[in-house]
């Protein structure tokens, strides 16, 4: 798989995974001077290359001037993330996320947060690409990612771990008013298609921020990123 | 002006702005059939065309179907945003965003907030374009955008006006240990280079939002919405 860009390609460089060589732009030693010198540290072949081999190479046209290969993304088991430790637990679980864009931008707004992973099923879902990498600024790196049969086989083991398993979307109790501590799941829907009508039955409690304006709905990513730094402050 | 894609049209449409006409990929007004009645009923001529047609106007290449073309985009004055209401003020200001998604995200972000407008300098800066009112879902169309010299003059104007002017950057002060009651405006940084060092200065507090992960930084836009919606939660 390719990581590409600068970022993705850094923050990938900070991790234990297997990095099999680093592609780079002739002439940006210095401008990627980070990038170059933790691969020299880490003993990772970095090859020099003009910038239209790069982009012959580039799988999202924007690389930068670095492209790394690495093996296959590494998913987590489910029962690994789920792990009870010292803390509370959070997960985030996805339900037709299809937009790549959008799954970068989720897996971003779980890492800084604080999410302990992000679940996603093997089926109408995006999946974790070297698109998604570097969507995510290198953050898929850091979170644990787990897929599962479906988004239902997944909230039924949530509730079976301990977990309060909340669905973000329209039309559910106020966000604010809602006790977001001890183990909690929220659960995101799909660009275009929200919530399943089955996730939704399934969820606990659907919770809803409130809309102020007359456009009613906000971004996928940007909605799980309000919900879960208000988990962030009630938490502490 | 072209505006392009089912929502945004939608959106457009819902406002007193002037649209000199509609164009609608044969075969959609089933599909589509809420613009094409509202079209109608506002007396909006609406014009047929196959969807290459549509392709070949589409600045965006992403029109579903739906391309309305409308008069030059309305920038509010800087004195009617800043008016006062019989509520606390709220407004987005906006140092050095370029990027088109960035911005089209920010003005969605801003009016489900319920923010009364956005200020955007008029260099350096993206500026409110058919692909950034089709990324905004059509929020460009129901909130106030003003244009300004440069962020400095704004926030001149903004203090003077009585505003709390927060900075939104890492290293900042806990934005949950935060008051933001009262009449506030928000700073966002541009996507590569935030805030710049003068505005930083000008700024009467830097806000920063707790990064419990590896990556070190929130998207522009998702970093907006958790501070708008913390006013959101203080204001009530």
């Amino acid at each position: 798989m390719k990581i590409e860009g600068r970022n993705a390609v850094l923050e990938l460089l900070k991790t234990e995974k297997t990095v099999d060589k680093i592609l780079m732009q002739r002439g940006s030693e210095k401008s990627a001077g980070r990038i170059f010198a933790l691969a020299r540290e880490k003993n990772i072949r970095v090859q020099f290359a003009d910038g239209k081999a790069l982009d012959r190479e580039s799988e999202t046209g924007r690389h930068q001037g670095v492209i790394a290969y690495v093996s296959e993304y590494e998913y987590a088991a489910l029962d690994d993330l789920l792990k009870k430790g010292d803390k509370s637990r959070f997960v985030v679980v996805c339900d037709g996320v299809e937009d790549v864009h959008n799954l970068g931008s989720i897996l971003r707004v779980a890492e800084c947060a604080g999410a302990d992973g992000v679940i996603l099923p093997k089926n109408k879902s995006a999946q974790v690409t070297g698109a998604v990498i570097r969507i995510s600024e290198g953050a898929a790196n850091h979170i644990a990612v787990a897929r599962v049969p479906g988004v239902n086989y997944a909230i039924d083991e949530l509730k079976k771990s301990g977990y309060w398993v909340y669905g973000l979307e329209a039309d559910g109790e106020d966000i604010y008013g809602s006790d977001l501590s001890g183990d909690i799941a929220l659960v995101v829907g799909g660009e275009n298609t929200g919530l399943s009508r089955l996730t939704r039955e399934k969820c606990d409690k659907i919770l809803s921020l409130p809309l102020k304006g007359q456009v009613n709905s906000l971004n996928a990513s940007v909605a799980l990123g309000i919900a879960a730094y208000e988990a962030v402050r009630q938490r502490g």
